[in-house]
């Protein structure tokens, strides 16, 4: 470990850091114990039939292309018989509003109420959006049918007479979505992924062998689809979740993984839908523990909540699109002071930081962890920020080398 | 094909156009014959040694670790030898402003020329940033001695003390690529990559051999340290460079390059640093025809110019930036009519296109091709734009079943 850029007492203070951590199996110990907590505890895969809830609710599941066309014709036969019988026809579609959707802490989730509102066809005020959302159900029975896979501009495109403003497309797509009780990408309307995954894990994304282990230093950009993705198969001890490219690339130049049986996932910021659905699925079929390693700021934690509890939006897709476990490692505000990151690395927080902190105590999701409310008032009473890359001033490599192996070995996430 | 979202006279039109191609063998002809004449014609990589020019001029080149801490090691023993003949000491950094860069038509690249500023380290004015350009000497003397690649970002937080601002570290990262002759990736400070790549392509990247016709629909993220990638192999008859990501996908699930023996590249919009390396190593190992699918409107023509002639800020670099040749494919204004896109799919353009527009008139690699200045007075004198998911309105594939095929059949690019 190079001192250049620290003072002598912080190269002593590296050193004596650095002869702390153990052999590998040792450093491994506690990570083993938490992947064996995860595995015989399933209480979090509770479903929302086995809850005894006050309202009626509903959520959307993932669906193969034959059931969502199964979904689509029966809809449509009823609207024929419907128009036989001498009635016109309309939709019921499930409101997405505010006030319908519930959120229930036996599963961490925001679910949708019962509210529904009629889309009839013969009403001058609903007509136009009734043609667009029979326009969108026959649009994506084209794609389950061809089984290809397009973005939401795509879609708009192909009828821009109709649709006049994306917006609109968007919109009715999402109404369709819960009216047919299932995922965005179950109706083969895909995000486009920015994120990248490298380390112990091996799949198939359509028909290819995917490993990526050997992926370079640049890994491979997570797939669009989720659906295409099958036998995840893997070795890793846990799910590295990383905000930032920087991390990422140094952790994956310095194949972590090798020592550290880990997989390496980075959204490169703000989380994709596509980044998402991949984490989740990984959680699901590996059943390992997810550590997060974010900046020490709330917009960190704004990232980890959206991976956890999701955006307000999709709701009513929270339960695909969530990861709800996520334990984090650092960077933490008491790590500051701990690992001594000099003063020079430390941001002070700006009145807009702090109002985000202040807003995200209130957060169900921050208050049900007692350790994260402490971590977040400590934040918010040093009003001191920093990021990841703060800790290159103990060496390029300190990240990699003395900084999360002592976190793994110490247990050190919360 | 679908003629959905389309009138009946257009779907004829759609199949007509179908019906004109031929099969794959006779579709590749013009760009087989492309490909051959860039095999032929090398001229394009002329060195600047080889031209009689008026000024001393300076570019910077790809250097090996060893070979930039030889420039290092050299550099500082000369700084030693001054300070011990009591001359204290001073680097010669070549001047990056506008009026030190040179336009090379021969070369068709931006150069520096030979003005150089002292930096002394016994001035007042001068003394901290040469304490900056010795420091970050040295960490960049670390990195290639490691053999490990950081971002800026990494470099500057080694030591904030003395940088203060992340904006002083990067200036002077750009002065040591200028004063020790060789590109910043080869001082092992890399950028972070965006691009992703599938298609006819294998190579290896550090030490792992990565086959992009089995990288599912997602693709392999492009490598951020274009050092560690070697062994490039092909039986690709072209490059695509797409600018959008959703076309990216539409092609990659459709397997183009299985029919069409091509490699596809988008950089997601705006091309990033490693995205540029990436084509031009793939067009200088493989010699093979660069063709460029981007919207029709100036933002799609400035991230051409981009690629072909890079960034003003980074001009002494350009050579090592730079893919020159690239044909534009489409969407060109043209292609609105002759492929009968419908109105409400074209866009008026606003008093910032016209006028980002008329600029580009003024370059000089518009300027250097007639067919494209015509294609640009086209757009300007329409005002209309398009981008290119335009073309779903004719079938979500559109694109890779119709457009791209008709397109290489008839050798219409420019």
């Amino acid at each position: 470990m190079s001192k250049a850029g620290t003072s002598k007492r912080a190269g002593e203070d590296i050193n004596k850091q650095q002869k702390k951590i153990k052999n590998i199996d040792e450093v491994l110990k506690l990570v083993k114990k938490l992947a064996e907590q995860g595995r015989k505890n399933t209480t979090a895969e509770r479903s929302l039939a086995e809850l005894d809830l006050a309202h009626s609710v509903r959520e959307v599941v993932d669906k193969d292309a034959d059931a969502v066309l199964d979904e689509i014709e029966t809809t449509m036969l009823e609207v024929a018989q419907s128009i036989l019988a001498g009635n016109g026809y309309s939709f019921d579609i499930p409101s997405r509003a505010k006030g319908n959707q519930l959120y229930v802490p036996e599963l961490d989730r925001i679910v949708l109420k019962d509210t529904v509102s009629k889309r009839p066809f013969a009403s001058s005020q609903a007509c136009r959006k009734t043609a667009i959302t029979t326009r969108i159900l026959g649009l994506v029975h084209e794609l389950c049918n061809k089984q290809i896979n397009v973005t939401k501009r795509d879609l708009f495109y192909t009828d821009v007479k109709l649709f006049e403003d994306q917006r609109e497309s968007d919109a009715v797509l999402d109404d369709l979505s819960c009216m047919l009780g299932c995922t965005r990408s179950s109706l083969h309307v895909v995000a486009s992924e920015k994120g990248v995954v490298v380390g112990r894990l091996t799949f198939t994304e359509d028909g290819d062998h995917i490993d990526c282990r050997r992926m370079g230093v640049g890994g491979k950009a997570i797939p669009p689809n989720i659906s295409k993705v099958s036998n995840i198969a893997s070795d890793a001890l846990f799910i590295l979740l990383v905000e930032k490219d920087a991390a990422f690339m140094r952790l994956a130049e310095d194949r972590f993984y090798n020592d550290y049986p880990s997989i390496i996932i980075t959204a490169k910021g703000q989380p994709d839908v596509a980044t998402r659905l991949f984490l989740r699925k990984l959680k699901l079929s590996l059943k390992i523990p997810v550590l997060a390693l974010v900046d020490s700021d709330p917009y960190g934690l704004k990232i980890l909540s959206v991976y956890m509890k999701g955006s307000m939006n999709m709701s009513y897709d929270s339960s695909n699109l969530t990861t709800p476990d996520i334990k984090w490692l650092g960077v933490r505000p008491s790590d500051l002071d701990r690992f001594n990151i000099p003063a020079q690395c430390r941001l002070a927080m700006t009145d807009e930081d702090l109002k985000t902190g202040r807003k995200l105590l209130e957060e169900d999701f921050i208050k049900a962890n007692p350790a994260w409310v402490a971590e977040l008032e400590l934040m918010l009473k040093k009003k001191e920020k920093a990021e990841i890359q703060a800790l290159s001033s103990f060496g390029f490599q300190y990240l990699s080398q003395v900084y999360l192996p002592l976190k793994l070995q110490e247990g050190d996430w919360i």
